[in-house]
Formats: structure tokens, sequence, C-alpha cells
């Protein structure tokens, strides 16, 4: 087990964290980073688990079983994205209530099932129980031969995203007003992408600190810089919006790069790229990445638009916290 | 990850994997044992994952949060015991419910700690969320040069058990009863045994096939035996019953190796060693063992007491199914 540690950022979170780590002391190695390492015949092992709770994580009106069973994985799978690793198996726990019938289960094993196909991983196994709501558990192993964690960006590196942000908040939003969102948002809160091949490119290309988005590229881009002991400067005008999401933010009197800056579950990934990174290198990524802002040694997150300081919308804790 | 394949025996918990399998086919590797096994690097990983939870595994009345975390990580460790590997990592993921306040939560973690530690484990990482009734997922990863799985025992080979059993139900009942049970079965029930030092001796001592007990002995033992395609005599009058545990039955009119052979979440384990395997060499192991039986070609479990065929009690599936 490595002993590879990372400064925690701010969040509720991690003040659990925090203070489950104060009573393990020395019982606990490398907390705090998106997956955990395990040193075996001289390969890395990356470990990490996600847990999926109906009423707290989705509402069973909103999905059908398939895509619960989908988007608790492409969740958990998310997280070996966010260190690089290739993912090789996911584990399941399923709590299963009394509503899902055995035609459910079956749905929501192959939602499971095609999540971990479409990263390349196979499911090794896992629990079953019943439980009063439906319960999620996934636990992903991937091989991290090389792996990016959340420290390491250093100032003058260029800040980029991937994909479009704002759809999985437009979309909450919609479900959460008891309406059938828009198709295009709605698909990608059912459907988290896989961004493994994109992790791969990023690794490839020098990436030296790394998170995916799970709680708003706010909030997430704040962690990488604590763990890095570093801030940096964002330029808000740069955020890549999703079309739906922003026709969804203007209709409602919101600044789209404000829905982009603080939805949550959208599961692209940020990271730190030395700044001799080219344009058009960046431009042969498998997923579009927009350079979003500047690493810089001053601590603390400085948006702003057209030159002027802007404050960030503050981060994601699901719904209804 | 290893393609091993283990056939899996009658019960609800297997209906739903071969459910799930069916969809999965070859998504699927490995199902049906105690753990997953990685390959990394030339080494073996073996993975699993456990799910407890409130109202289902246990009540919140019934234990303190440090009992409560000691015990859903040693459930989970059991199963890398089962297949006698070394406990490496834990990773948790907590589900946390109002009532859990941060006193609570750190209890939680000292007990989840104290399980790992006592099994040679760190705490690697995890995950938390805020959830309706508390909910610990564990998932532990250890290292397994030569696993012993459920299937490879053949006829002709001893069977036997560890420790004492019956005092995990017994205090179920007395818990379930709305009663305080005797502080002896209490303990049995709130921290449960490690038994990695045991299943590295059973390994080294040429054990075939192993199971640790989570449903009961009549149910594992059952579990073993369909998965090696072979059947067994069982002696019941040799099951080492707990000496509280016999009383308790004794009070209540229950012949008390009913209550050891149908006694759930108990995690000691059961092994098929090789006939040779001398008395003496079995009264070395670090904790006791009882040679309960014989592993037959014909498939089914018999049971006899005296000479005369008994019927075992059914499977435990924890409590109110």
């Amino acid at each position: 087990v490595s002993a590879l540690e990372t400064n925690l950022g701010p969040g509720r979170e991690f003040d659990r964290i925090r203070l489950m780590a104060a009573r393990w002391r020395g019982r606990a190695r490398g907390l705090g980073d998106d997956c955990a390492f395990i040193e075996a015949g001289g390969e890395r092992l990356a470990v990490s688990t996600d847990l999926s709770i109906e009423g707290v994580h989705f509402r069973r009106e909103w999905l059908t079983p398939g895509e619960i069973g989908y988007r608790a994985v492409a969740a958990a799978l998310s997280d070996l994205a966010a260190v690089a690793a290739e993912p090789l198996a996911v584990l399941l726990s399923f709590g299963i209530p009394e509503w899902l019938d055995d035609a459910g289960l079956e749905e929501l094993a192959a939602g499971a099932g095609d999540a971990a196909g479409d990263a390349g991983a196979v499911i090794a196994g896992g629990d079953t129980s019943r439980s009063p709501q439906l319960i999620c558990d996934a636990c992903v192993v991937g091989r991290a031969a090389a792996p990016v964690l959340r420290r390491g960006a250093r100032p003058g590196d260029v800040l980029v995203v991937s994909g479009t942000l704002g759809a999985s908040a437009a979309a909450l939003e919609g479900l959460l007003a008891g309406a059938q969102p828009p198709a295009a948002l709605r698909a990608r809160f059912a459907r988290p992408p896989s961004r493994h091949a994109l992790a791969r490119f990023l690794a490839a290309h020098g990436a030296r600190a790394m998170i995916d988005i799970s709680d708003g590229l706010a909030a997430d881009l704040g962690h990488l810089l604590a763990a890095g002991e570093t801030g940096a400067s964002l330029d808000v005008a740069a955020l890549p919006v999703h079309p739906a999401a922003a026709e969804w933010a203007a209709a409602r009197g919101e600044e789209p790069w404000r829905l982009a800056a603080r939805s949550g579950e959208e599961y692209e990934l940020i990271a730190a790229l030395p700044p001799s990174v080219a344009d058009d290198r960046l431009a042969a990524a498998p997923v579009a990445l927009a350079r979003i802002g500047v690493v810089e040694a001053e601590v603390g997150l400085r948006a702003h638009l057209a030159g002027a300081p802007v404050s960030l919308p503050p981060g994601f804790d699901h719904f209804g916290t």
C-alpha cells in the first residue's frame, strides 16, 4: 500500500474524512485522492468505491433500473479516469428493495455491465442484500502504471476541462421540479460519459494533476488546487457550456457559465498541463478540451469575466442537502 | 482478471447472482467465490465487498457506532480469510444518517479502523454520503499468493470447523426479543473473530477448499460442497457449540447442535483437509478445530446423530426476511 498523501480542500465531506483520519492515525494511507493505490508485484493498482443511494443520489421515478446501474458504475469508474488508471474490474454491492422485481434487477445488472464494458472492465464480484431503498456501491479496480494525482499542478500550468458542462445540473433541476427535462439534458444525467481514453491522452501529454467533476467544476478545481497548494486564475467565459444547458440557464435568468461552474456529477476531467503544451496537440484529444485558466503560486481560485473579478457559485452536494 | 469460476449452490442470493450473470455473459468473471481475483505484475490480489445496512444487518439500538464499524469491516475481511489471502487494505463507503453525529462518526471510524488493524490492513480510502439509514460498505483487498477456493474438496477429505458456533444466533434472538443477551453472546455478535492466522495455517496444511460461515454452517458447508460437486457426511454431535449458546438453546428446548448448525454471521472457517492430516497437526492450529465430517462423492449433505440421520435447519438470511 502506497503512502501517497494528498492535502484535503474545504467542504463537508472532507471535514468528515479529516474527523475519521484523526482517529485512524497510522492506520490510514493515502486518503483524499480519487483512488487508493495498492502495490502488487511491482505494479500499482488503483481502487475506488462509490456509493449511490436512492433518495440521495437519484430518485427511482427519474431513471430506469438500467440507467441507475449504468450511472452508479460510470460514476465509480470516473475515479479511475481521474488518476489515468486503466479499468480492470468492478465489484457491485446491491441493496435491493421490495419495489425492484427480478426483471428490474436484471435491467440494473445489465446497465451496470454496460458501464463496465464501455470502460473495458469486467464484473468480478459483489454482494447483494435486501434493503429499504435501492443502494448501489461500486468498487472499481484499475491498473495505474503512472497515476496522475490531484496534487502536482505548478504555477504556469494550463488548466483544461473536457466536454461541455451544465447539462447534469439542468437535468436535475428539471427532474426536481417534476418535469421531464429536454432529452439531451436527461441523457447526460442518466448516462454519464466515459473519459478513460481522454485520461490516457492527458497523461501521455504530461498532465501534472487531474480530477473528475463530481461536485462541480468550481468545487473540484478547488480540490485540485488545495491538493497542490497552489491557486489559479479562471476565465469563466472559457467554460464550455452544453448548448441545451445554456438555453436552460438563459430561460431561467442565470448566466450560463454559472450553471456550468456549479453543475455536479458531470464526470468530465479537469487537468493541469505543462505550459508548453501546444493547442494543436490538445486539438487531437479524443474529447474536446477547453483552456479555462492558469495555475498560479498564490493560493485561491480567482475567477474573472472580461477582465473583471466574479464570485463562483458554491459546490454541489447532491440534491436537497 | 482471473477466469476462476465456481459453481453456485442453492439459495436466494445465488438466484440473484445467476439472474445477473445471465445478463452479463462475457462481461463477468469468477463470480460465486468469496473473493474476486485480480492478477497484477505476477501477483494475485483478492478483492471482496460487503454491505451492512441498518435495519437489515443490524439495528442501531443493538450496537454502539464503534461496534457497527468493527463488525462491518470484520465481516468483509472474513472473505479474505475464507480464501487465505493476506489483508492489505480496506475502502469504506459510509452512508451517514441524521442520527449519527460527529462523535458517532468518529466512533464508527475508530471501530472500522480497529477491525482493519486487527487483521493487519490499513484504511486506504472510501466514500461518504448522507443516507436515510446507516450504511457501511467495506471493500477489502488482500494478497492471495495461493488462494483456497470454495471448490476443490475431494471425497475422503476431512471437514473441520474453527472455534465455537451458536453465539451469534443466540445473541440475535435475544436482541430481537428486546432483551440484552448474556455478555459472552453479545460480544461474539458485536465483535466477530478474525481468522486470518488460522486461514494461513489451514492453507499451509493443504486445505483444498474453504469458506467462512456467514449464512450458517449448514448453508455454507452446502455452498462449499456444491462448488466442488461433492457431498458429505456430517456428524452433528461433533459441532463445537459455544457454551453460553448451548445453555441458551437448552433453556429454549432446542438441541444445541441445531443452533450451532443454523447460526449465521459466525465468521468461523470451514475447511476440507486431505485425509492424511494428523490430529496432532490440527491441535497446533491458532484456533481450535473440530473434525465434523467427511467429504463424499455422492452429492448432498447427510447429517447424522449417533448413527441416525437427522435433517439440518435451513440457512440464515439475516433477520426478518
